[in-house]
């Protein structure tokens, strides 16, 4: 169960995601990838109703960052062209508390299985939890930085 | 440091959340209310180029959940009409990691200070991750259960 002692909290996860993508097409693939998060049976339960949602957030541990310390200013994607901006302006993976977070397409339940697709997580990532995505979470018309707006924008 | 030991997974909180909300109106009020995001010190080259978003999604603690063991099946909003429904299918603080997430209107940033709207979290609140919003997080189109569709649809 989870605490808060000195300052630390700790969390343990619910399940794992599986799929048969190479960590490195991870990114590139996203918009198509399909996924099986498996739950703990324990938790199976907990799923009840999850189907008459089409989104769901997915939180996951990114047990896979890659690197020691954290930078707290990064080139988005790598790409030294981008300006430096800083960890919690950027979704890279290598953060201070490195909770992934990403909005899934929920196409299937089967007991505690979800099928999803667009969840950009390594095959065998931890998942932390699992909430409903409503029309609250929804923002149609968002500022985001130029470079982004080129590079990104859906149109 | 973030570290994942014998199953289970340590984070630190990065900032805090202040307000001054009574906690048992910040579910009603969630749509005006104003907080302020208190990142620590350290950390503050990190929020480089947040300023450029009009939305972040903001991860936190939820330390005051207020009950000592997570039901798996709950009514949503404590409602006995509604449906018993799984905590992963329900936005519900009670949850096996209490990790709350909320999209939030980016007012204001002044150093390490973040000025939001609609952030549903307590006045100190340990915050654990910032990450910004942008167009792939937002679906427009999403189904819901019957009953969130009568009682929360916004048209």
């Amino acid at each position: 169960m989870p605490q808060e002692n000195n300052n630390m909290i700790n969390l343990s996860p619910i399940g794992y995601v599986k799929n048969d993508i190479p960590e490195d097409e991870v990114p590139r693939n996203r918009a198509e990838m399909i996924s099986e998060i498996v739950i703990d049976d324990y938790w199976a339960k907990a799923l009840t109703g999850i189907e008459e949602y089409s989104h769901i957030f997915v939180l996951f541990w990114m047990h896979k960052t890659g690197a020691a310390e954290v930078e707290q200013l990064i080139h988005p994607r790598g790409d030294n062209k981008l300006p430096l901006t800083g960890v919690f302006a950027s979704r890279t993976r290598n953060r201070p508390n490195p909770v992934g977070l990403a909005v899934a397409e929920l196409l299937k339940r089967e007991g505690n299985k979800l099928k999803v697709k667009r969840l950009d997580a390594f095959d065998g990532t931890p998942v932390l939890d699992i909430k409903p995505y409503d029309d609250y979470d929804s923002f149609e018309s968002v500022n985001v930085p130029d470079w982004w707006a080129k590079r990104c924008r859906k149109k």
